[in-house]
Formats: C-alpha cells, sequence, structure tokens
C-alpha cells in the first residue's frame, strides 16, 4: 500500500461532484513525488481539421470524478501499487507549433528524469511525438498505437509536423523501432492508394479493424505482445479508434471502429507489457454534448493506468 | 382482446406527437380498474452524484408515443391480453428521503391491494424498495437484476438509504430471498475490493459482464430463471446496464456494457416468469441531450410490459 | 482515370473545414456531364411524425467533407472509375405533397434521360416513389431494402402516399418487382399482427434484425443477390435500419438495429450488383445534435458510392 | 372562487416534475364544462422552411408545469375568476393540408359552441385561419397582431394556405376587419418592396419594431386599443415578435425583436380588451436545446390568461 | 500590491484552456491565509424542482478561467487590493439536508474564524442559511438580496428548509435585520396572494422588477444603500434574477429579468458597502448546454470580488 | 438593376432548405464579375483560447438562406445596386499562421485588383491584418472598429501576431491611420492597467460599452462618422461586440453587450461612409448549439452587405 497521500478522495466523504477537478480526484504533486504521473497537453494546433482538442485535458480531468479505485476484472489497484498524482499541463503555446514541440518535449524529458512514468491525456495526436523525444533516450522503442488511422504520412499542407505525421517523424528520429510497431484499428477510406506505403516498407504491423474483427481481441493482442516484446514499449491511445458511437466528440471520427468492451478487453491483455508511458489523444469537448466521449476516456485512463501501474510495480519488483 | 378502453391511441388517426403523453398513448385510469398498472417515480433523492431523475417518468412518457402495439418476435400483444393504463406518479417530497419511501411504499400497497401489477419508471434506483415494501407481503420474492452496479453496499455518507443499497436493505427487510436474486451485467471499477461481499455472502449470484459477454443471453437466461423458478419475482431494470452509447442519459454510466440487442434478447427470453412487478430506473433527461436514452427506455418498458401482461394473463388463465 | 475536373478537392491543400459544402467537396455538374450524379431531394412533407429530414441533403453535404478517396478494404476507387459531381437538389414543394411527387419525379426521369446513375440523398422514405418512377421505364426492377420498417402499409390518416407506403405503391405500380425484393433490419413493434401480410403475400422476402444477427451479413446478402440476380436492381438505404447509438437523428428509430460495421460489411458484399441507382434516407439533423448522424450518412454514401460506381462502370467495360 | 375541480395541481404537495403534462397543470375537461378552454394545434404543414411546431403543444404543456397562479402585477388569478381546463389538442392530418383546415376548424366551431373561449398553442401560424373560421360567424372582428412578419402574402410555392398567408385569407374571407387590425413588431429585410402592399392597401395598420421601440409599449398599445376598439376581438401571438435570444426555437427567427419585458407590458395593458380567444404560435422544440422558447411561451401563455379570462369574466359580470 | 503568491496565472504564458480549473485561476489555500476565500457549496437537498446546482462550483470554476484582473469601468484590481484563493468546497452530505446545514454552517464558521470573508458560489439559494449562520455571530446584518424570487416562504412539501424558504428563516434566526433587508428584482405569478406577507409585515423591502425597470439602477441603489446603511452586510445573488436569456441554466427561471446589463451596473454601485460577504447561487450547469450561465455567473463573480475585495481593503485601511 | 445573374434564389420558388449553402444564396462567381464579392476566411490559427471559428464561413453560408432581398427600414435592395457573388474562401494553412496570412493577403489583393470591395466572414480577428494588407495600397484608411476588445495588444505568447493585435499591427505597418480609427463597444475586465496604453496614445477613440449606453447609437454613429470623415474607410464586426445572449458562440464572449437592436441601429446609421470593404469575425460554430449565432451573424451581414453595395454604388455613381 502506498502512501495515503496519492489515495484519491473517498467519494463516500466527498461527493464526486465536489472539489477541484484534478486527474481521478487526486492530490496534485511534482513528478518527482511520485511512481506514474497524470499529465495533459492542451495542445491541438497539429490539427488539420476540427479543432478542440486543447481542452480535453480539462474536461477528461473533470469526468475522471467518476473513476473508482480497483479493477473489478483483473483486481489491479493501482493508487496501492504505486504512487500516483496529477502533475499538471505541459507548458504549450497556442500560436507556435515549433515552440509547444520543443516545450512539450522538455516537460516529459523532465517527467523522466524525475523517475515517473507519464500517463498523459491530449491533445492532439502530434503530442506523441515530442513525448517521445522526452522519454527516449536509450534508444528506440516499441510502440502499440490504437487508432483509426495511421499517422504516418510525410505532410499535410507541406507541414511535416502534424496529427498525421507523428509516427512517420518518431521512426526517422530513431524514437520508435517500426519493426517493434503495430498499429490497430485502422480503417476509413484512404487519400491514396499509397497512404500505407511508408509504414508498410518501414516494416510496421497494419492490422485493420476488419482483421481485428475476424480475429478478436485475445489473438491480436497476443501478436501485439509478439511484437513488442519484452522491452521499453510506449502504447498510445486514440480516442477515433472507437466508434463514435462511443467517442462522438474527436476531430476526424471514422465509422465501424473498435468498441469500448473491446478496446476494454485489448488493454486489460495488455497487461505484463514493459511499459514506460502511455497516453489517450484527441478528445475534443466541443463536439461532445453529451459528455460521453470524456466519460469513455476517463475509463480508459484505469484500463491504462492500471497496466502502467503493474507495469511500474513489476519494474521496480513490487507487481 | 380486453375493452376498448384500455387501448393505446391509433396513430393512423391521432398522429403520435399530438396529444397529452401518457405512457404509451394509454388511457389514465385507477389500479382498481386494470390488471398492469403504468406508473412513474419521479425521485432521485436517493441520488449520490449526478441528479435528474426526477424528470424521468415525464420524458419516458413523453417518448413512449413511439411505443405500437404488437411484439414483432414473440408476437405479444399486451394491449388485447389484459388491461393496462397510466396510473400516475406516486407521491413524492423532493425534500425528504424518509417521508418520500413512506409514501411510495403505501403507494404500491395501494396498487397490490387493487389487485393490479406494477410496471414502473423511476426515479433513481431506491425506489426499488419501497416498491418491494409495498408488494411483498407474503415471504420473500425473488429477482431479476439488471444493472451495472450490484447497489448493496451498506452505505453512502452514512446514509443507509440510497441508489447504492436497495438490495441490501431488501434482502436484510426480508422482502428478497438473496438465493433467488441474479444481478446481471455488472461491471466497473470498485471503491475497494470487499465491495461484493455482503452480496456474495448472502448467495446473490452475480453475473459480471465479461460473463455475460462469454455466456450469451441465451445460457444466462436459462441460468437466471433456474434461480429464481416458479415463485414470485420481480424484475428491476437498471437503465445503467445498457452501455452508454445506448443510454448516456443516466447518472453513473459505465462503459463496456450491454447493448440493446442483448437486453431485448434477454428480456424476451424471460417470458414465462411469475412475475408481480417489474420498474426500470435511472433515465436521466437532463443528461440525454439527444433524447436517445428516453427512446430505448420507452422500447423496452414495452418489451417489459409484454413479458409482464403474459404473466398476469397466466395467473389468470388467460395467457 | 476520370478526368481531373471530377475529382474532390484535395484535403492536403483545401483544408476540409474551407470551401463550399458540395457532396464529397466534389464539383457541380450537370447530369448529362457525369455517369453517377450525386443529388438531393430535401422533402420531409411524406413524415408522420417527427419531421427534419427535409434538412438531410444539406447536412449530409456539410458532413461529407470530411470524405476521402480509395476504399480502404475492396480498393475501389469510384472518383477514377466513373465521373462523379454534385448535380443538386430536386425541386419539391414544401407545401405540397402530389406536386413534389410529380417534380422529383421529372427531376430523376431527367436524370436517366441524361445517362446518369442517381445517388439520392432524402428526404422521408417516400422520395423513393418519385425516384422509381423516374428511373424505371422498362418493367419493374429488383430492390435491396435496407430499414428497420417495411413501409409498405396501405395508408396512413387515410392517405396513401407517406413514408409508410412507398414499396407497396412501387408494387402496385409495376415499379418493383416483389419477388425481386428483400427488405433487411426489420424490426420494432407493429401497430397489427396484419402489418406484413401485403408483403408476405407479394413474394417479397422480409429478413428482420433477429434472422440477421443470428446468419450474419455473408450468409443475407448472399440470399439477397440471389433474390435481385444479375437485373437491375436499386438500393435503398434507411438510415434508421441502424441502431439509434449510430444514428440517432432520425424520425423513427428502433432499438436493437444494425451496427455500422454490419451495415458496411452488407455493402461491400453487395458489390458486383447491377445497380440503377441508390438512396439513403430519413437523416433528421434537428434531431441529430451531436452531428452523428450525418457524419455517419457521410460514410455509408461513400459505400454505396463505390459499389454503384463499380456497378456502372462494369456495364461501361470499364469495371 | 370557481370550482376546485379547476384548480392546477398544488407545487407545495405535488412536485412540478411529478404528473402528467397537462397545460399549467390543470385537469382534463370538455370545453363544454369551462370558460376558457386551452387547447393545441400540433400542426406544422403550413410551414415553408423549418418544421417542428407540430411538437410545440407538448412541449409547451411540458414547461407550463412552472406556472403559478396569481398574476404579481396585475393580481389577476384567472383559475378563480373562470373556469380553465385542457381541452386536449385539435385533430390535424400531418399528411393533408386541407383537411387539417378543415378539422382544425371543426374543431373550434365546437368550442365555439360549447361557450367556451380558446386560448391556443401552435403549430404554425397558418392554424389561427381555421380558428377564426371556427370562431367567427357574426361578422369580421378585431386583431391585435403580435408578429416579426405581416403573414399576409398571396402565396408560396403556388399554394394560398400557408404559414406566410393567413391574415390575407382571413381578411378576405370576411373572417377580419383589417380597419380594425394591428400588426405589431414587423421587422426583417422583404423579398420586394412590394410585400406590405396587400395589408396597407386593406387598411392594416403596421407597427415596426422601430417604431415599437421609439414609442415604447404604452403608447403603441393605447393606439392598438383604439384600432381595435370595444368589439369582439382575437389576439394572436407569434413567438418569433419576441428577439431570437429570448425564443431561439421557431422557424423564422429575426434578430432586433421585442423583449419579454416589452412583450409582457405589451400583454399587461392588453387587459379590459373584448378578446373571443387568443393563440401563441410557433414554437419549435426541435430548434430550442435549452428549452427557453417552451418556458418563455408558457409564461407568455399565463399573461394571455390572464387577460383572456378577465376578459370572460367581465362579459359574465365577474370581472 | 498583495504577495505574487495570490495571483491568478498570466494568461500570456499560460493558457486559460490550460491548468486546474480553481476560481480564476488562482491557487488554492487555506482561508487562514487569504482575505477573501472563493468558496463552494455543491448541495441543491432544497430545490424544490429542477436540480442541478450542485455542479454549479465546479462548472463556475471552469469558465471562471476567462476572467482578467482589473475591472474596466471602476479600477479596482482586486487581486492587489487583497489576498484572494480557492479554498475549495463545503463539505455536504448530498443525502442529508440537515446534516448538511450543519456542515455547510460550520464550514463558513471556520472561514470566519479565519478572518477571511467569503465569496461563495453554490448551490442553491437554501446554501444561503446556513453561511450566514457561520458568519454571523454579532447581532443581525443587513441584506442586499437580487433575486427573482422573495424564498420567504414558510414551507414547502411541509418542509421548513428549503430553497424557497432561506430568508424567512435567517430573520426568524435573527442573522438578518429584516428592516435593512431590501430584495430586488421580484417577478414572476405567484401561488397564492399571500406570499409576501411575511417579508411586508418584517419590513423587508421588496422592490419588483416592474419598479426596477421605472427607476432604474442609480435610484435603486441609493436606496438600497440607505436601507443597509454602513453596518454590516451581507450580498446575496441568485442568478435567476437574470433573465433566462442571460441565465437560461436555472432551476426556476422567470423570464422578464435583469439585464447582464443592469446587474453589472448595480454591482459597480455597491461598491463602498460594508461586506462581511457574498454569494453567487442557483447556476445549474444540466440545464446550461451552451454554457453562457456559467460565463455569465464568473463575470459577476468578477464583479462581486471587486466590491468585497474593495469593502475588505477599506476595513483593513487599504481601500 | 443588375443582372439577373447575380440575384438570390427565390424563395418562393427553391425552398431555403434546398440547394447549395452559398452565402445568401448567391450564385458563386469570380470577384472579376462581381462589385462586391462575398468571401469566407477559415482560419482561426490566431486564436488564443476557444478555437473553432475555422468553421464559422461555413455555418454562415448555411445559415445566410434566412437572408431576403429589400432591407425593410432603409429600403436599400444591394441586389439591385450592385452586383454580388458567393467568390468562395480564402486560401489558409491550418498548420501554418505566417504562409496564411502571406496566403490571406494575396486573396484579397486579388480581390482589390479585380475591381471588387470585399464582404468577409472570418475566422477569428487576425484575418483582418492581411484583409487590409490586401486592400490597403493608397496610404492608411480609417477604421470602424466594433468589438468588445481592442485588439492592440502588442504580442501573446511572445507572439505578435494573433487575434489580440491585428489593429496595432495594421497601425505599424501604416494600414490604419490611428486618428481616423473608432472602437466602439469596449468592455470587459483587462489583464493589465495598461493594456490600453497603445491605442490611447495612438490617438484611437475608444468608447466603451458604458458611454455608448449613456449616449445612445445616434450620437456615438455620428462622433464615429466625424472621425473617420469621408476618405477610404474599412469596417470590421467582431461578433462578440454584442453580449453573448445574441452571439454565445463564440471564443471570448463578454457578457454586457451591444443589443442586436443597437447594432442594427448603428449599422444602418453607418450608411454613406466610404467603405473599401467589411468583415464580420470570430463566429464558433462548435460553441453555438442553438445555431443564434450564426444566424444572427448572417442577418449582420446582410446589414453590412446594404451599406457597402450602397458606398460602391454612390461611388460608381449609382447610388
Amino acid at each position: 500500500m502506498t502512501e495515503q497521500k496519492f489515495q484519491p478522495l473517498d467519494s463516500g466523504i466527498v461527493p464526486r461532484f465536489a472539489g477541484l477537478p484534478t486527474f481521478m480526484r487526486l492530490p496534485v504533486a511534482r513528478p518527482e513525488e511520485v511512481d506514474v504521473a497524470l499529465v495533459g497537453v492542451p495542445f491541438d494546433g497539429g490539427t488539420t481539421n476540427r479543432p478542440g482538442t486543447r481542452h480535453g485535458p480539462r474536461e477528461v480531468r473533470n469526468q475522471s470524478s467518476l473513476v473508482r479505485r480497483v479493477h473489478h476484472v483483473t483486481g489491479v489497484s493501482p493508487f496501492d501499487l504505486v504512487r500516483v498524482a496529477d502533475c499538471g499541463d505541459a507548458p504549450i503555446n497556442p500560436l507556435d507549433l515549433n515552440e509547444s514541440l520543443e516545450s512539450i518535449g522538455g516537460f516529459f524529458d523532465g517527467i523522466r528524469r524525475a523517475g515517473a512514468a507519464p500517463l498523459t491525456v491530449g491533445g492532439d495526436h502530434l503530442i506523441t511525438l515530442p513525448i517521445l523525444r522526452g522519454l527516449v533516450t536509450d534508444g528506440p522503442v516499441g510502440l502499440i498505437h490504437f487508432d483509426a488511422h495511421s499517422d504516418t504520412y510525410d505532410n499535410f499542407f507541406g507541414n511535416r509536423y502534424n496529427h498525421g505525421t507523428p509516427f512517420r517523424r518518431a521512426v526517422e528520429e530513431g524514437l520508435l523501432d517500426p519493426k517493434r510497431m503495430v498499429q490497430i484499428g485502422l480503417r476509413g477510406a484512404i487519400s491514396d492508394a499509397s497512404n500505407y506505403d511508408f509504414a508498410r516498407a518501414a516494416g510496421i504491423r497494419l492490422i485493420f479493424i476488419e482483421e481485428f474483427i475476424e480475429r478478436g481481441p485475445e489473438d491480436v493482442m497476443a501478436e501485439a505482445r509478439a511484437i513488442v516484446g519484452d522491452q521499453a514499449t510506449y502504447l498510445t491511445f486514440d480516442i477515433d479508434v472507437l466508434d463514435p458511437s462511443f467517442a462522438p466528440g474527436t476531430g476526424t471520427p471514422e465509422i465501424g471502429g473498435m468498441s469500448t468492451r473491446e478496446a476494454q478487453a485489448m488493454l486489460r491483455l495488455a497487461r505484463g507489457l514493459n511499459l514506460i508511458g502511455a497516453d489517450l489523444v484527441e478528445v475534443s469537448p466541443p463536439f461532445d454534448p453529451s459528455g460521453l466521449t470524456a466519460i469513455t476516456a476517463s475509463t480508459l485512463l484505469f484500463e491504462l493506468l492500471c497496466i502502467l501501474a503493474d507495469s511500474v510495480a513489476r519494474r521496480d519488483g513490487r507487481g
């Protein structure tokens, strides 16, 4: 059991609607104090169509007041395994994409140096690039990537840094090992038949939603685990991998997506990976009138926390 | 065929958007006049987080104008089997939880004495406790309980009567026989590993959503029917058993839930139970901007009516 | 490859939120210039309950800016196979049902004469009747019909022309061959046990959602294809065949419907039919606060375009 | 004091959210039983652009649960002056404009014969024509008309009966005396400079919003009262006379309109007119996400009831 | 200038959408550290109709990120005058009205003892009663009360403590001096002609909206200041004093209310009062789809802070 | 009368909900063909807080289908005075602020060279800077500026080009003559007492909302006209000058703003200015659930068109 300090508020004493909406009603702390740092990156400057994910971290914090303490299937109790807190938002400049890439990268470099593993809420998917820049220092890591889109374009509007390109850049920069990358849930019409050429040539394993449906979560996650192996791995979850009936509030919805049941199954099966961090991105509150997307994101954030906390605890010999 | 009096308005003559929104566009009547009484309990004083289910009965009445007459799968035509009417709302006091428990209990005692079986729309789940107090006079009954949550907490905020505790109270009060109780669709993180201890110790059968998905409706309902047997049984349906993509307008949504298809399959398979009544609770219109939750609730109310009417008619030798 | 003229705007140059919302960001053209004409019929005068589908074509145009170019599963690239453009809306009179039937019929007669195959966005389902009147000149055609409702009533409110009757009228008028008609996804309570008598007597194949779920898309579409055969066939897609969690913005939602995954599977399996046209109807923006229904409709419109373009190209020896 | 029977439910006993939403929580009764009949006309078949007012009566009933008993300025207590009840909706056919004009007319003829004065909620503005046909038997009456639009077009889409033409028709049919007509709050760009020619030639007094703002309610209502005099007068209130900040949920909003304060002042100053009935039209719930329009309409309905009840009571020697 | 510690975040460095939504982006602190304590009371257990104000404090915190630093008319710069911080929420029990009255009272007693003046966001209006119990120890204080309703009922549903009764209770308990009380903006129909009898008999000055409109802010506030004089005074602002076009998200909206301009004028004219605290209540986010009500409340909270800070600074000889 | 070609669609033939939503249902044309070019600039890259105005042009086009032809007060009939058309959107790069400033500037340079006067819909307020760069070639012009904010900051987040700085830049670049500039409707708390120092030092006339309310439209516009004189003048209208009850859908709402009545009065009084163009900016559809803001913007766009068309016609000797 970790210190009492890093426990969520007790919902039988302080109602869930009361108090400041920190992530999961956890205390605010510095990365140095924790094992897992819940952080936000409120940046949507890499968005090519519908904006709004800059409001994602705040609204996920708000809805994450619904989160409880113990996983009902795996029994993982993350707040008992590791010290977790809300470590605030990365500094960003809404008017300057390049400066933001710098400052986000620096923020995650700091988290890494503090010895914490980050669990991040975005923001658009471009943010995963500077996160990896901050975290990856010892050679490329593996990636489990949930998404409707491969995000391995070369550029958009002549710009090489946007939410359609982060994983191409990360491979090019040696942050990710394409042979240890798997993208799950891809779907939707493409702009050009060559859209997946880079990914395929690089050796990234692409699992389209149709293959996923055919094989099911167990089989697919077994393959994914084999691909990334036991070495350091990052997990990124774009909320648009879900069908928009579960997550309408996102910039580039694609029908025919993963159900929350399937996503939960996948994340539970991901337990035991050697995770250095994870993120959940592309929640866009202005396009989410019922709040369902932020509620879904909050619950999946808890799923992610369970596997990340488990991974951290194992590394520390506590798992 | 029952009297013409207890038939819904003909939608080919009076448009569905016209007239007063009684349940299913039925006449208003006293319980003494009917076999099945459609009633509301507009009470949310047992709610620990997001309120609003006090507005549930009215909005379900409104959307239930879409309901038609004959079940397309089972062929059950409830308005031909039994006399059904809108018997109004139970009296409640929005400022006094205890007084409301009393008055709701009295209202359902009256329905029982009138010889009608109630089909109720809530309100939060606490209302099932006074409903059972009003209905159960000859020893504990069985329960088929659809819900994301067990609702067998001992207390919340020091209070023993709220929407997290009704089924523990009902067992303690001898209204329900825990050996004849089954809870289906449970899921979501828990506050404490001991949350299910009472239910398990009492002998309640807990079927988590994961088991439900694994086994499917036929198998699960077969077991549920075996558990409750032929004796008097009550059925309670918390709308949050459904995945929030089908029913976002509820106070405690939990992702990864039952689909409406599965819920419909379950309710159709429940035909033939010896039902003394049923309820559908936790519809919260202020959190339902598209109206989908109330539409879903209305359709499930018709499913419930079909099996309840069938049960009543069988007891009367008409089924 | 078709002329550059009939290509969608390049989303890497003109952002998806910019410019006029023509269907799929295609050019505006006359039917004479194209092989497939994307058109709207903004008419809801046949609606018996909740209106609003008159706003459907405009909002589907708006959301169809998200559509891309190449089908990721079938590889079909419709804009390369045939010339496609936005050919505007059929003329209608919102105050005169009969005049609108005339003018819609005339508009589609014109499209047929121009040699284009129409892909239409409604409007309520009554519009399929005048569409067929305009298109069908050489004896009855086959029909693949996705819908929660059979729409083969004889009349409503004493009126024979409304969105509950078009397919009965079309059979009576010799536009459709009932032996080559299949209705898929039917469900929901019915007003009277005799509701399906006409359809059954005429020989229309009715596939209820329960049968569809049991058998799955492959088996059902195989049968449907056998029913319509190689001869001229029309395809009509009522958005309410989908579960309202995927498409809440429609006039007569029915829970327990088809998922978008299933609908996509069905439409992909429909490739190779001898299609003379297709439509997608009953999108009602005023009941669609999140915009999800129009997004869903836009994506399915692309699925329909792929099979219609493929069919047209094959007939022309280009497929 | 009128009979206890015709009193609203006591909000200190039955909460405002409970029970059936009759108008102002009054009993349901037949016109023969009352002095003032609150009725709905759920018809929008005369609408040329955005539909939805067919849902107006039901939603105004719903929100009118907020209405209380005694006017705080005038002291009028309508339920003590006269017998008032909810007398249901006029029969209409959503598919047949002409038949609906007939049936609405017949319904109001019945109310007149029953000796009740109707206070009606629409529906689009075309309904005022059949209302007047039903009520006016002894020569043309006067009219106080609140509206952003004159509604004296000759036709739209070649159709002479729609929500842009009722007052031209009513003058032509001898139901209204144009010399005793005043239209208040007119504004908005016009289709053609000749739009007001008929009204001006007929002698109708047109008071544009600019003149209204300049002169203020007292002066304008004094003139209006002089115009209609002591003889039989009807009052019609199109909710779009209000600025859309107060009433966004309407089909043809026009900015720069009347405030609710001004509308209330006008209606209070209208006390003492010799009213034969009144209506409030063009409330369109599908375009009213916050519900504000229906709340506003409900409150103005109470203002209208106060002056109509006062008028009826005076005629009966009770005022 | 106060310590740098108690300054809002700089919006040119940390974007307004980033970080934790404390009130006005101020630091979190204990009452002992500050001169003015911004606090929430997330309690709506005294609500008789539409609930939801329990969510008020959180959403006002969220929207108060828009607040800036210096009043553009009065030049007051509250963060330079006094130390201000977010001191969190009062403890409440959503299931127990009486316990909540106790715990809220205790919380404000603590603030008083800490030497801070509270500026509170509700919650329903009942909360002002326990606030006053906590703050008033030396005999009754004066009250400037903005509201559509007098809230001086004796009871509702037999309950003496609800949001219709706080000011009667406060007078009875000797917390308020009725001769130094003024209620501004009253309006709306009443349940019974005797509704205002208690207030009038007690000597409370009632200023209805009609009188307010007639006289204007300057004249009315001059009278109000004369009524409360130089002695200790509390200010309570029910958001429903505003017209619902400015604040739709509240439980008991009344049309014809105060504009935000008028409210701002009133609060600016209130500068110089001897304030012991203030509150802003009845913001109900579930009924506020556009967020306008919370934005309005946030801005008015800044207006209140300016006059309260000014008052505190003057008492301390700093004003 | 201008050519028939440049007339809006006739709403008595083509319903307002039908067809492509060009501005005011005008034809699409090139700037060379028209006198006044209606254009969009879908760019919100200069936004510091809530994004979304990139969707403004499309939604204003959509709602502008409600616009009619002849001004009911001034009698101006812009489509008869000059040739007007929808000339599309300026090219922008959502990922590159500087490139967008270039391309927008080039687009307006082209309009100027084509001899057309642009009437533009934004986008955030930064777009006015490149518009002026494109239009102003012969020395600084005058400016009538409606806004809640002065937008004369020096920088935000270290960036000199954003929606808080355009008018400072325009003065510095010699595009605007500060002595011929007037800003009307300013209000809201400021970040620092020095916020207005630049504007005041430069000689810009600042008219705060409080002065505007005090003096009224006639007096204020008389002064504004005197300030800008007869020389070339640009008019810019930030929708946030309006009170958010009239225009909630904007990024930086400020309560206590101008009413639409006042705005209309101001724009009508602005007739006769020597306008070289005008814009309406900061409409943000994602924050506008009821659509009211876009409706308001559309109507004000017509007001702007009337004065701009009048000005153009006068210059051409046609006015």
